[in-house]
């Protein structure tokens, strides 16, 4: 029986997810319903994607029974109401990364998930691409010794996007950018908490981070550290470097297609998308939507290889790099 | 007429020297003299490189009257005394890096040369690459637009070699590995003092540092990152990120080859060694030779693009990164 999606907002990231969606098997995956706060927005998604049902409030998509688990792609700041409005109405969710604006959000989130006994899951797809699941493997099978040193960058131009700059909007490099290198650090390190972060930024007029490089220890002599920036381009890639030699994942980092084995490389291609797309390999959120159903028919409440605390880590982790740049955000004073 | 050199330690680094200087003309630079504390391994430095003038005292080479500037290629603890050595001995002064163990020594080193009216310079080879010329000429025409990032790695496993461990033979990552990524970015802000330093690393159980990585921020809000080790590989290149694009350095970010600006390569070679070398690149150490014999027929005291303030700002910087790590050597109790 196909897992019956529901889409919560119509913008960008929705369009890309529900075309990725579409690369994998019509009697897997099934989007139902969408719904946008302007019912004219939800409508023209519903006619492009070829959605029967169409909603102008997500209350409503959040009454409909007949779907199994929506997709938050609202930006970050309406993640925490979302997320408790669709959890409420007893639904499963992936909702985009961040989860929520602060830690203290995220755990409002995921009591609200238990509580409610549903599936709940970060959208951090990065972790669900072919590559990384190889990356996981060889870090397994100890290919490339003990991990000593994990290195990151995301830093694209984004000066000229609100949502990337208005802190209202949830603005700021680390939430939409760094959390790509924190996760991949976290999930190189197993979840595992550092045993300190030093955080160094510069930040935009409007209070949000412009630009943050961040350096994390961890036990057993291992280090970390990560560049992100909405104000220049880096080549954007990532390493790990162990005792007996290193994997790259060359750009795009964030959705990596290709992994650079000890100087051997293997491509791992994302499905062609139907449709176009907004953003860079989008059709690779094939892989967490699988995860989300293979989840759902085992009856998980949560993904193994994204769980509710790494979620709650990376939360963590984002609020002391944004306490030590000078970050504030309104939710951080409620 | 040629610049008359003396050959100061005949270890592997002296012996990469005389080789570079030999790819340029013969009536330009001369080696007239080595010496070393043992008289067979200068006999042997000599017989290699046909030198006719051979010493088995530092003390003999600074009171050799045919001599214009002597090569310090000794390890860094012995900096200190060699530079006042030769300084005192009224001899110019080429110094391999760092040009002392800490800002206190530096600072004696630049008096003595200053008190004695002589010329003396750190030997940052990698700035007197083609590469480096080409890459502050792009900066002075803003090619770039304005520089507000810049990335550099130095990391390859040398835990196997004891002047890389050793605290007494001037140990640690920093001071060996670091100080190439340092005077890059250096460079790059054009010897600015950062306005804060944050860093964070490793110590090997010599007291001495594996890993570092540090985060600088200098004004107008422009950052740096660097991570150096001797414990693991990384892919080593440098990245220098403007408003207007971006300036890739490959690997070996410590003696470039090649550039690769907005995308489009240009290559940079070095000359080819006569002899086998013990170190990558080293025949580019030719470009500070002539650099050193430029500055002498000019009359200058310090060469203007590897200044003495230059060398003392890189000291200070590293004195601060140490600090924080927490590495103290017995220099540094004096």
């Amino acid at each position: 029986m196909a897992t019956r999606w529901g889409i919560c907002s119509a913008g960008k990231i929705s369009h890309d997810f529900t075309v990725a969606l579409k690369t994998l098997p019509a009697e897997d995956h099934q989007v139902v319903a969408v719904a946008a706060r302007k019912l004219e927005n939800a409508q023209e998604f519903a006619n492009k994607h070829s959605i029967s049902r169409v909603y102008s409030s997500y209350e409503e998509l959040a009454r409909d029974p007949d779907i199994d688990v929506v997709y938050v792609g609202v930006i970050h700041p309406y993640h925490l109401s979302a997320c408790k409005l669709f959890t409420n109405a007893k639904k499963n969710v992936l909702c985009e990364k961040p989860l929520a604006m602060n830690a203290k959000e995220v755990k409002e989130i995921l009591d609200s998930a238990k509580k409610n006994d549903v599936f709940l899951m970060e959208a951090v797809w990065t972790r669900f691409f072919p590559a990384s699941v190889q990356i996981r493997n060889l870090l397994a099978q100890g290919e490339i010794g003990e991990v000593k040193m994990v290195r990151a960058d995301f830093c694209v131009p984004l000066l000229h996007v609100p949502r990337s700059v208005q802190k209202d909007l949830g603005g700021g490099a680390l939430l939409d950018l760094g959390i790509y290198c924190l996760q991949f650090i976290s999930m190189v390190y197993n979840g595992e908490k550092p045993e300190s972060i030093q955080a160094s930024g510069i930040c935009l007029e409007t209070g949000v981070d412009e630009s943050v490089a961040v350096i994390l220890k961890y036990s057993k002599n291992r280090m970390a550290t990560f560049t992100c920036s909405a104000g220049v381009q880096l080549p954007n890639d990532a390493i790990i470097a162990g005792t007996k030699g290193k994997i790259q994942v060359p750009s795009p980092m964030w959705c990596p297609t290709s992994l650079v084995v000890n100087e051997k490389e293997t491509q791992y291609p994302v499905p062609e998308p139907h449709l176009p797309l907004n953003f860079t390999n989008s059709t690779g959120m094939c892989y967490e939507a699988e995860e989300v159903r293979q989840c759902l028919l085992k009856g998980l409440k949560e993904s193994p290889v994204m769980p509710h605390a790494d979620s709650l880590l990376l939360a963590e982790m984002e609020d002391e790099i944004r306490r030590q740049v000078g970050v504030v955000y309104s939710q951080d004073c409620q």
